[in-house]
């Protein structure tokens, strides 16, 4: 599969590391041409590798996966093209995160609207599926490196797009994934990222990840 | 310890028969004296419990505990009177759920606010601490009842209420108690009753309860 990565952080960079090795094709996307960070992971990743623009990644995409910072997700779509996005699945990784105030971030957004349905809006033929927010990124392509088998929570309005999802997450390892219908769930799946960076702050550790326990 | 607990459901009672087993005293404070609720719990509990109104059993208690629902909260702090809490450690299990629109239901408040601190603006004295309220009543008083040692967050502006809730809680059998500090965390620790109740939704069971898995 052709997957366009919006970012090319530590986020956009190890998921598409992971996803060359289980044989798709990556483009990271960034604001303009010729990121040195997204040119310097094509040098590394070889062979199925490339870089562009947002818009570039999201034309090469079959799937989209948006790895921004929060504060600037909603551009990013908008200069990815909501042309460019229509009919695809996309799985949005971000978290409204406010850092002005310093440690520990705050939401800018929640309670009765989310990031996701932002970026819902933003591209509104797009199929937006949020996951894998609650964790860092090498958490996400290798759940058991939290020394279990967490949960991850999973949301977004089409149901196709969400069974896709679920099964890119099962090649990651995830085996307790939880699909929780419409992408409103992501109001309260996003705090949840608080609770992960406040708790990683009190144990001084980055590795924790949630699971239920269960009778 | 006296201690007083708003709201005579499920949660104020079974809390109430934990606390007595634990040599406590409990007065159960409701709207109006003579609670129908309340006096058939006295009756069954037997020696150490009582009932009242909310203000009898806020004057009553050395520690007070608030288990109305959500929507009632506030004006069962209000009538149990801020004088009465002044100085007390006020556990507050509530939950600002809006029920309104049937299941799952919402939140009525978070992200730049929470119930926790509309309970300490109407109780400015008082030394409120979120605990308790992102799982069922049985669970609260009998974490392994979820299968395991679950996490419990608390958060509260006084450090000595936070230790006397953490060593109350610990009596109930908790195991692992993340005290995030200010009570500003109670905008991520109300979020996840919804976690909670949608996965109990999604899974048929209610008696889940989240761990942190760490390396």
């Amino acid at each position: 599969m052709n997957i366009g990565i919006l970012g090319t952080g530590s986020v956009g960079q190890t998921l598409g590391t992971k996803l060359l090795t289980l044989g798709h094709k990556v483009k990271l996307g960034s604001r303009t041409a010729g990121n040195e960070k997204a040119q310097a992971w094509v040098s590394a990743a070889g062979s199925g590798a490339s870089a562009g623009t947002f818009a570039e990644a999201a034309q090469f995409a079959d799937l989209v996966i948006i790895a921004t910072l929060g504060t600037g997700t909603v551009e990013a779509v908008q200069q990815a093209g909501p042309d460019n996005l229509a009919g695809k699945t996309v799985i949005d990784v971000t978290n409204p995160l406010d850092f002005s105030q310093g440690m520990p971030p705050r939401l800018f957004v929640g309670h009765t609207d989310s990031l996701a349905e932002q970026v819902q809006r933003a591209a509104p033929a797009a199929h937006v599926v949020k996951a894998l927010n609650i964790i860092s990124a090498p958490q996400m392509v290798d759940p058991a490196s939290s020394g279990g088998d967490p949960d991850m929570f999973i949301a977004g309005n089409h149901e196709g797009a969400r069974q896709q999802v679920t099964e890119l997450l099962q090649s990651f390892g995830w085996q307790h994934i939880t699909d929780f219908g419409g992408l409103e769930a992501a109001r309260f799946i996003e705090p949840l990222v608080l609770l992960w960076v406040n708790y990683g702050m009190k144990s001084g550790g980055w590795q924790h990840a949630l699971k239920f326990l269960k009778k």
